[in-house]
């Protein structure tokens, strides 16, 4: 990633799994961003997180809870007088309750829940917080974490096309349509915020040993993250409104 | 449409619209199932249903709120009374709400409340059947209506890969978010009740001149109806899982 390629970074679910680790490693990192801005909605509880921010300058903690537009509005706030007026470049939409109920045991409650957090959350927070990045994106051209740009974090299993054979085996109607419907809100934001030059996209971060992913997974955290975050630094136009993994291989909706 | 293909069909949202024309074609035809179900959550309120159920023998009414656990147990109970040990061949989720609301107008609410009735409530209504889907697919071999479908009543505007260029000019955040999750739903379904030769497939009805779909649009209920009964009727296994228009042309997810 090049020096300075993008100046401040928000990203939600920051209290442990993924979204802890991007904190970590963006503010290990050289070429980070001056500002990251790590959201948790419960900052007292995540001592790994508070570790982070004594010991990296620039690593910033805010209360976020994304279900709570009160607590988005607070969030906002904050983070703007913590970006002030170069805006935001990059909001990284993290934060997501697993679940994995298969048809007998789904509830609609379950499913309604689900679709709260990981669905209709981020789309609010993202719609919240467009006024910083769209302050970001007036200050510069061309499309990337540069300018302007929402990273939802997606899922393989939100992929309505892979949901068949063997990996149709993993059941969860409300995961699954949660995160297939976050795709549609990622490809809904870029339609409307491409013009004002802020890219949107869905990143699946591959099968993490996280404890939503639990110990099987394939990958440790440090290895999604380590890829995540080389597909984001190479981010440009024709990755609007595109579903990717932590490669940076495109997936099918 | 053979004659006996199907012996018995469910159709939800049978008041008006779309769901209407399909009892009202149904009840016509002379290959028509024995058994035409037509539920609605207000019955006295839909004056044309009760005149086509007076006027054609084997239409039935049925009331049922989708929305509403205990209106689909008691709607289940009059319906298993109706097709007795032959069981359901085949259950129509139609019944949904529409909605176009931008970015800008957007609420946390309308998100809700538009999966609820789309997404959530056409899974339910499909759990709930399932035994008397079961019961028809034990007395058959193959796939099709002959046999047990769940047919989703999903929409183009539900397709996350369609929804760009000019195609991404109806702006409709709930409404599409929830047809892109029922089409995730009906994946699963596919993938779970297949098995048990129950087919289940997502089918669009075109642009159609209804309430919903407004005096501008392309087609005439009637156009809409007759192009995907003539789908429905060809069903094979290899439609299990699908994505149609009424033309029986495939859609991308
Ligand atoms: N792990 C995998 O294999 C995998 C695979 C595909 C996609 N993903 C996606 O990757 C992202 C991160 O997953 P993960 O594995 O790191 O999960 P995780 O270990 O379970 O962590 C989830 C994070 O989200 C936060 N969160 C949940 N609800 C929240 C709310 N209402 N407000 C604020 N924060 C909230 C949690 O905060 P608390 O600590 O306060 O609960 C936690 O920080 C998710 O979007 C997930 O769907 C993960
Ligand atoms: N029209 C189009 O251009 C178009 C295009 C693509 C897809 N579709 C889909 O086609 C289907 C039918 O649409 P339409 O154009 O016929 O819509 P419509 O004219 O608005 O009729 C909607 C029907 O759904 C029923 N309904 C809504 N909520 C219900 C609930 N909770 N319980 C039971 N019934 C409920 C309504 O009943 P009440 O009379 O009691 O309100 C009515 O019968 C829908 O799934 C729609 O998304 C339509």
């Amino acid at each position: 990633m090049s020096a300075s390629l993008w100046k401040s970074v928000l990203i939600t679910g920051a209290s442990r799994g993924i979204g802890l680790e991007l904190v970590k490693e963006l503010a290990k990192s050289s070429t980070r961003p001056a500002t990251i801005i790590a959201a948790a909605r419960n900052p007292p509880a995540s001592t790994d997180l508070q570790e982070i921010s004594k010991t990296y300058p620039g690593v910033y903690i805010v209360k976020l809870d994304v279900d709570n537009q009160q607590s988005i509005s607070s969030a906002l706030e904050e983070v703007q007088s913590l970006v002030g007026n170069k805006g935001l470049n990059c909001l990284i939409n993290n934060a997501a309750i697993g679940s994995s109920v298969d048809l007998n045991a789904v509830t609609p409650e379950t499913m309604m829940k689900t679709f709260q957090t990981n669905t209709v959350s981020p789309l609010f927070v993202s719609k919240a917080f467009l006024p910083l990045l769209q302050t970001a994106a007036a200050q510069s051209s061309g499309m990337g974490i540069h300018r302007a740009a929402v990273i939802n974090i997606s899922s393989i299993l939100g992929s309505i096309e892979s949901n068949w054979g063997e990996s149709g085996n993993f059941k969860s109607y409300a995961y699954r349509t949660s995160k297939a419907a976050l795709n549609m809100v990622t490809r809904c934001l870029a339609v409307d915020l491409g013009p004002d030059g802020i890219l949107c996209m869905s990143l699946h971060p591959g099968w993490v040993k996280t404890d939503m992913g639990g110990p099987n997974a394939d990958l440790t955290v440090e290895e999604s993250v380590s890829g995540m975050l080389s597909v984001l630094s190479s981010l440009t136009e024709s990755d609007n409104g595109g579903f990717k993994d932590y490669r940076g291989q495109n997936l099918p909706w």
